[in-house]
């Protein structure tokens, strides 16, 4: 596609080289931006930039913050004897969304996977040891994929720390809500029967 | 969905204020401009602010250009007897892509339609005048939209010149290229059989 202008050329090559949007969607993005005022551009242009700029990890769970302490580190309201080990910062905001957890998290940034060539040392696993080893951390619950991979870097955190006094546990796995048995996968299926709960009413 | 930072839950607020990306998509696209490096969102940053900036329009088609005059109007090369009356810049981006057409353009900005609200005075129909007066255009074609408004937008500018010593001339309807008449609507057909042309080998 040829444009009449190199500016608009390079901004659609830009948009264009985020994941998902194609040429023909990078352009019609431009042309509603050059539609709109110009101030709404502004707008999108500096929260992009100060977005990498001014953004920080927490020092503590890894989440991102914009401070050296994330919102949920730094509450006192906050349960530190439970810790949460997510694989992603999507990961929290889902956990944070249901409302049901008190605890504190650790955000790995991804999980062990020998296929895509990462290996325990390019996780945070490192960070979990400070945490346990003081006593301050009684429960280390695992909330990663429910995949080969999720399963053996729970593996390989559980075998690293299970010398100390902790309880590990990890998210439940089941059918969810709303779903019917017939269509459930066989293995979901087998795990939430042999994982049977205590039935509440 | 609550956010771990400000900064990323204002990023994707403007990510998300551009047609078609949802909330979801656009802390997808957020993080994985968190994930690159950091040049990648600052060259995107400034891509989107120059875009609005530095962009100007054509003075004499009112194409997106990078000066007074865009390619196409300053270049010695282009017929400059025939005038291509087109609604939008994508219009003329496609018939420059098809590589058939070697006249000027002028870009009306839309298309006459009262049901939108648009009328005549909204569209850069008064910068016809001064080109077809003076007798340097000797052709005007009608590039619009295969729509009730297309065809009252070309109909107006017709009432408007008919008087002048111009052809007027419309981009051929029909069955398109790989079509089947099977499938093809009545109203294209039809139209094709009316307005059927010589035969050629």
């Amino acid at each position: 596609m040829q444009y009449p202008s190199k500016i608009l050329s390079k901004a659609v090559e830009e948009i264009a080289s985020l994941p998902g949007i194609g040429k023909k969607s990078a352009l019609r993005l431009a042309l509603h931006l050059l539609r709109q005022p110009a101030s709404h551009a502004q707008s999108l242009s500096s929260a992009l930039s100060k977005l990498v700029t001014d953004i920080q990890y927490c020092q503590e769970c890894f989440n991102f913050s914009d401070s050296s302490l994330c919102e949920i580190c730094s509450s006192s309201q906050r349960n530190s004897q439970q810790l949460c080990i997510v694989e992603d910062v999507r990961d929290v905001m889902a956990l944070e969304n249901t409302g049901k957890y008190q605890g504190k998290y650790l955000v790995l940034g991804g999980r062990i996977s020998p296929m895509e060539g990462i290996g325990p040392s390019q996780l945070r696993i490192s960070a979990i040891g400070p945490k346990v080893e003081t006593g301050a951390v009684k429960e280390v619950i695992f909330a990663l994929s429910a995949t080969m991979e999720g399963d053996t870097t729970a593996y390989y955190i559980y075998k690293k720390f299970k010398n100390l006094p902790l309880v590990f546990s990890s998210i439940a796995r089941g059918i969810a809500v709303g779903d019917e048995l017939e269509y459930a996968d066989e293995i979901s299926l087998g795990r939430s029967i042999q994982q049977r709960v205590p039935y509440q009413q």
